[in-house]
């Protein structure tokens, strides 16, 4: 995910100021220290050393490990990041959960997404940047499901983001409660059932009001 | 889930012998100690002090908070609980994750299964424990799908525990990733979606071989 980052937010903070710096220094040296350490072994006082910031700042503006993985998590939904466009509905939701797969379990890229879904059981803050990180998501992610409305593949008024909760939570379920291996056949199987409830009306939107 | 609970395995441990009564005791202690403070709040010490076992005994045969977790949950995983039988697949699974839905969001039943999932992040063992629990719960929901297609509802040959992950995944889904409200709607659209799949054939199992 690092690699998709914007360092800044345009009109929200002057880049290259001191407190941007601050924060950039700080939220790296958070992943950095998830990558080597994992999330078990994250504290503040490491993230203050390694990133040359002092640690009463640290804890001032980020208070927790947990609050540090919430700030380094909403870095992450600064992304330019859009679902993949394969020309079929199978292919996108496929390539979603494909990319879900690799995110969660190589481990170069699941330290963050990993400590993200943790933190947000032990810190309110946490589940809160959780929150709006997969609020966003499913808005990018929606696009997929418009498109196989306007292809005809699915019915006109299916519920975009329950399409998207459907394809993705049994990767989901596996990594973080059943406990079993996922890979790409785990993403492929659960796209292809999404697919197949979709087109059989399982996801019938709210009537719009009249 | 504690009701259910018997508080021993049969033929595994003599019963009323003095090693049982401090597993007991100490699983007892660790499942009062979460109701109270949650699983951020738990500590071995605690536990100890309450039950009345000496920490050091607690500290030799549980290790950690995660340890004790573990061993909860497999305390639960003793009961005798078999999924609803409503003469519908969609009744039966609706049942299951409304189930769910209760364990996971009332206070007075909550603490041991979210502890049981937040504590899987930062102990193997924790992990294991869960993954035993999981496949327990896999095995005892596949009948649920064995009499839809005894009644003809699904294919012969559906894949039951793919079924059974696919109509409880969205509301694990909303509990820990998303971390969006989850309530009995939520398990009826999953269990309906799930039926949905099945009926149309998204589940197959694996091919017999010859």
């Amino acid at each position: 995910m690092r690699r998709e980052w914007r360092l800044s937010e345009p009109g929200t903070r002057r880049p290259g100021g001191r407190t941007e710096r601050t924060r950039v220094a700080v939220l790296m040296a958070t992943l950095d220290e998830l990558a080597e350490r994992g999330y078990a072994g994250l504290t503040v006082e490491a993230v203050a050393a390694r990133s040359g910031v002092h640690k009463t700042t640290v804890y001032r503006r980020w208070a927790s490990a947990e609050g540090l993985v919430a700030a380094a998590l909403a870095m992450g939904a600064e992304s330019e990041w859009v679902p993949p466009d394969t020309g079929s509905l199978q292919g996108d939701l496929a390539g979603i959960g494909r990319e879900l797969v690799r995110y969660f379990t190589e481990p170069a890229l699941s330290a963050l997404p990993m400590a993200s879904i943790s933190a947000a059981f032990l810190s309110e803050r946490a589940a809160d940047s959780l929150r709006a990180y997969y609020e966003d998501r499913h808005a990018r992610c929606a696009v997929v499901v418009e498109r196989a409305v306007a292809r005809g593949e699915v019915p006109a008024g299916t519920d975009a983001v329950e399409v998207v909760r459907a394809a993705t939570a049994p990767v989901f379920y596996r990594l973080f409660v059943s406990r079993e291996e996922v890979d790409d056949s785990v993403a492929d199987s659960a796209a292809r059932m999404a697919v197949i409830a979709a087109k059989a009306g399982a996801f019938p939107g709210r009537m719009p009001r009249r």
